[in-house]
């Protein structure tokens, strides 16, 4: 387990310039939230809610952190790793965020997914390193699993 | 089930532009590969390679289909998604792929990171029909899940 688990969820308190990097493996098991979708024109208060959003998420005990990416004019995929179910569960109960999951689809969303997955392995990667820092699940018959999963 | 799950995979050999859509909640379970990363400022070859892996995947029984975004100069997600383990597994063993990981970590990754994640439930959302279609698990007590997670 690397130190780099450690660091805060939210760099935003920081003055430095933070580099972009993904979210680490965690121990499993651990949950992923895939949410895939598709915005319409209308963005109007999109980013004020998701914002705020991301502020509450990281307020619920059990959130590992969140991964985004959006290519212009196409695609957005979020990820957010959860310790476990309840952690889910609180996240997906709070009134809040019900609001906003409902003003989403009548407004910003033209179509969306969402997959809840519990996470069995997984490993980090870092070109300075030169090595994999797997966090790899123990089959059944006691063997770990190579990384370079995917 | 609806019938937009029986769309072929591969939308490129279409002559008209296909809007861009998530790949569809399927029946749990299913695994989600989820990929994320922060290229190096090297991409020579990426293209290419990325575009036969691309079409590798796509010949795995049991490959579901896969999402990908990328923030311009920020972080790419892409989640692959599979049928079972075992289709996991064929993907993981294949020799071209472990070659094209192998040049990813020397030459474009500058870091990345791989879960490997049962889906346990899941839903789609479209806003020109105004409903989701869930594709809940059945919960041990037997009752079936709100959609909405996430």
């Amino acid at each position: 387990m690397s130190d780099h688990r450690m660091a805060p969820v939210d760099a935003r308190a920081s003055a430095e310039p933070v580099p972009v990097r993904p979210v680490p493996a965690h121990e499993p098991p651990y949950y992923a939230v895939v949410f895939t979708s598709v915005r319409t024109d209308d963005d109007s208060g999109y980013g004020e809610t998701a914002e705020r959003m991301e502020d509450l998420v990281r307020g619920i005990p059990g959130f590992l952190g969140m991964d985004h990416a959006r290519t212009p004019g196409g695609l957005s995929v979020t990820v957010g790793y959860f310790r476990d179910a309840a952690a889910i569960e609180q996240w997906r109960s709070d009134a809040e965020h019900r609001t906003a999951q409902k003003r989403g689809r009548e407004q910003w969303y033209e179509r969306y997914t969402v997959h809840v997955a519990r996470v069995e392995r997984s490993h980090d990667y870092e070109h300075a390193n030169g090595y994999e820092d797997a966090n790899s699940r123990v089959d059944g018959n006691g063997s770990r699993r190579e990384p370079g999963d995917g």
